[in-house]
């Protein structure tokens, strides 16, 4: 890929887009089915995990929404969709199933909305771009898994709503390292900024609402 | 990615869905800005057009619905979009500018839907979806670019509004024969069937609308 | 309104618009609730939702899909939009109160859809357009309550997503019968063909998925 | 009706929902065949946009951001839907009909947004609602016609995109005055506050963006 990145240049990709609050945070599908390598986790996704942990603190201390999603499909299999046929594993991700309940370390608190999914992106079919825009949100911080498949869907769809994707690049994964760093690639070119949760922390210090704590 | 394929496979994934009638073509943005290699095109995007034209010869032949989009932002960049700030060249493709018509092989007929863009898929804050429901369509053969943009980006949208996504592979182009590789790869393991030009016209030829031309 | 409807008339509104096959079902919010008088109820809706079981009756014997849809908030209100806002007793339907279960009379079956919304419209941060659209429905008969909310949002959209709205008026109720029919009226001017339930399953009786039952 | 508002407040609907800062200005439909009553014109169309005038020049001095919408066909009626089959005549809405431009009262300037539409509701398959998100936009003044379609439609996908609608009674029109009222009053109850322009222009004139002339 040596020339490639000089395309991109050349034809006008990859700006910067700077972080505009207010913030909101996004963590996509970081349920137990995903967090073990013999379902659909692996890769880098555990350590992913572990980093969000510090991400949901901060976003707490600074009170920004939070959203969570989960896949869930009907307990008789009636919403089964195209996703299914290509997957069809994914129809046991049911509302009681352990394997669809969010990881313990990631629990939500009061206020933070959780929402169900059986689409790759967090937006389609639920009501979370009115949720972040009834909030002002400007700039989504987004985590989750994977990178190649529904963290991807969901950064396109939250730049198509309006919101500016922030892919926090410590606190994503992808069973697929390969595919992990291609669509970060392809995200980094037309989509999205990218930052460490440090960086990403720090940069959107500044602008915290008023009276939030220290 | 040697061993990436396995772990697809033992989890699930790429499971096959086979095109189901009735059938719909869908041309992504082969306008003239990204048939040019000095503005937005490149790569394999040429020989992707000119394949494009038997698709488009046999598609009329078997009297299906047939949707193009084009880029267009408006005159004054009143709509310009977070898109438009990781790629502002974008900008420069308006309802007159010769960049945003779409390429004289591939000129729309009557009756057939030409839409105007100005997020990656072509089903965000358009009607696309609602006119092939209308037609009853159940598969979708994808053509356009660029792979690893905008047709990935419908092709997700497609599967989610409930169209079987039929990825024609040889009617598909990038500036970058990785990125066009590598989002080909994603598409299968998820979200879509993938077929040459000849192999899905043979594959679909059998459901045709009585009374259709040979 | 004595001239009213000569303009509509004059102006070209109010085209018949024949049912086509195929078909599917949609119950809007047929709910403890909304049969309550003195929760959300009153007025027609009672009879309506006893009318509505022969509708049912009918679909599945035809093996039309059926979808339902039920207004479910989330246990600790956190996703309270402005429509809560507006009416803040509905945040008391959330996912295990008596409230918010479907009526007796019309408990789904398997293979059914079985919706939450916390909006007027059963398609709106819902996947209920691409389960139809997969399905390949032309025709959407809809019952459910009010006519004047959540039947008639949903109309507007099932038209929208270019699915043929029948709304079959005694299977849809209303706490006030002048919304009732003040509704009805500009359904049937714009967005929908209006039936009873006898006259509907009458005019869909002829094309049935071969091997359906009688 | 003389219960009627009864069973509203008694079952809490109706509740006031008080404008908030950040604004904008939604103008639906005031093109030249809405304004013509032996077009789609008539009732109380015509002094709404004499109205609407003086809302937008405060728009403007408060600097808002302002769309307007036009509906707006393909020239040989490819993307005819529904709402087309119902509303025959709507199809003579084409990119340059007279009866499809803006009316010369209410040009838009620079830096407006100005959408097509061929649905009611002016968000359906457009970019409005990000268009708006992207400014943070909490509530929508509302203005247009007709009352019992285009901007009733608007007013409930404005609500369910987590926008708070402020109908601008004496800014919206429709052909019949009893629709009018009648969908004035369901809009009261359930999606919107309700004020005359002067009322909400003095309701909305205590936030105004640093800076923004008098």
């Amino acid at each position: 890929m040596s020339t490639a990145p000089d395309i991109y240049k050349q034809q006008g990709f990859g700006h910067v887009v700077a972080p505009k609050a207010p913030y909101g945070v996004l963590i996509i599908d970081f349920v137990n089915g995903f967090a073990d390598p013999l379902t659909f986790g692996g890769g880098n996704i555990e350590p992913a995990i572990e980093c969000t942990r510090g991400l949901l603190d901060v976003a707490r201390a600074r009170r920004w929404p939070v959203a969570h999603t989960r896949v869930v499909y009907q307990d008789d299999g009636a919403d089964a969709n195209i996703f299914a046929l290509k997957v069809p594993p994914i129809l046991a991700l049911r509302e009681d199933a352990p394997q669809s309940q969010i990881v313990p370390q990631l629990q939500p608190c009061n206020g933070e909305l959780v929402l169900r999914k059986i689409h790759p992106s967090a937006f389609f079919g639920t009501s979370l771009a009115s949720w972040f825009s009834q909030r002002g949100v400007q700039t989504l911080l987004i985590a989750g898994c994977t990178t190649s498949g529904c963290v991807r869907a969901s950064v396109v769809d939250a730049m198509c709503h309006g919101f500016r994707p922030l892919v926090v690049t410590d606190c994503v994964g992808d069973r697929s390292l390969r595919a992990h760093e291609a669509n970060l690639f392809d995200m980094q070119q037309k989509y999205a900024t990218l930052m460490s949760r440090d960086d990403a922390l720090q940069a959107t210090e500044a602008a915290q609402p008023h009276g939030a704590p220290p």
